[in-house]
């Protein structure tokens, strides 16, 4: 397989999400970081390559790219045993990537950016209440689901637990304790023990 | 086909998506209206059918159910033109899909929302300035992109397209003004000329 370029900020849970299903599925790839923080995910030349000026972006070797973590998930994933074959197993991984990026993340990985990379008087900090009360109500979904099977989908270990894995289990430097979230703790270790399991760091 | 339910608030753009996407690949169904506004996707039962307690949810006739409204237009359009079969074309309407979640709903659909259902003294019309601000970004990469191909995906007409035209044929609800959008606007009207398209009637 021909090695592909990830664009990507290290500190960054969605990308994150990229390095694992990289070395998970053993395709080579080359890694270059881009500090969206200092701005270099709005100069020219990246916005050539993502008019939406963010990271992750995957290009391939013949120069043609594709943005949005989940959707590189699932490029990257087709064929492997972590992207389902069967278009309703398959539907079920992606209605929860799709639950990760609409209920999920604007919360758990925005309380985790103002607390851990913007001054502690930031006024953003008064967003934390509410980005607290919607990030639990995404902990009751996923405990209530993993308390009935072992990962996301029926199938076995995903995609979709790769896309939740990735604030989840940064979920406490948002100010989330997990531990009234036993199913939700079990099935972090579940995911850290699967094969080729990296962990985030940065 | 077997006919499948579909719970539903005719108002919300998510829901049309579902109903676009059945009512252009012939597939029989059967509508639950369910009005959100008035709490009717936090009752007990609903949560049991879906523990995000959101609209669209899909149902088949064996009882299984699928959320996300993105999800729930993939599984539907498998097989047909909508769903690209080559890896890539897929991968690129997901994109198209991720953005339209993250990007795009968030400040259009919830302009929107503010403008049509909520009072005018309502205190969330403070968030109108920043939801434009949002709103018009997604545009603007929407403007770019579609100033080059007819539709999102280059393979043509796509659940990609559906997914977004959504929301974006009401954005003046919220607010927006697509005057300075030609490619938008020119992308709308193919959009409605496409074969079994049915306009958002609420």
């Amino acid at each position: 397989m021909d090695a592909v370029t990830v664009y990507g900020m290290k500190a960054s849970g969605n990308c994150f999400k990229v390095q694992l299903v990289l070395e998970q599925t053993g395709r080579p790839y080359r890694w270059v970081e881009v500090n969206s923080a200092a701005g270099e995910t709005r100069t020219p030349g990246y916005l050539a390559k993502n008019p939406n000026g963010k990271v992750p972006l995957l290009e391939l070797a013949d120069g043609r790219v594709l943005a949005e973590s989940n959707a590189i998930l699932c490029f990257l994933a087709e064929g492997s045993p972590l992207l389902p074959s069967d278009p309703w197993q398959r539907a079920q991984a992606l209605q929860w990537m799709f639950f990760e990026q609409y209920s999920h993340e604007p919360y758990i990985a925005v309380a985790r950016f103002i607390m851990g990379w913007l001054p502690e008087d930031s006024a953003r900090r008064a967003e934390l209440p509410r980005l607290r009360e919607r990030g639990y109500q995404a902990l009751d979904v996923m405990e209530r689901h993993l308390a009935g099977q072992p990962f996301f989908v029926d199938t076995g270990y995903s995609v979709a637990d790769i896309a939740l894995y990735a604030y989840t289990h940064e979920a406490h430097r948002g100010g989330f304790d997990l531990a009234s979230y036993p199913a939700v703790r079990g099935w972090l270790t579940r995911v850290e023990a699967t094969p080729g399991f990296v962990p985030h760091r940065y």
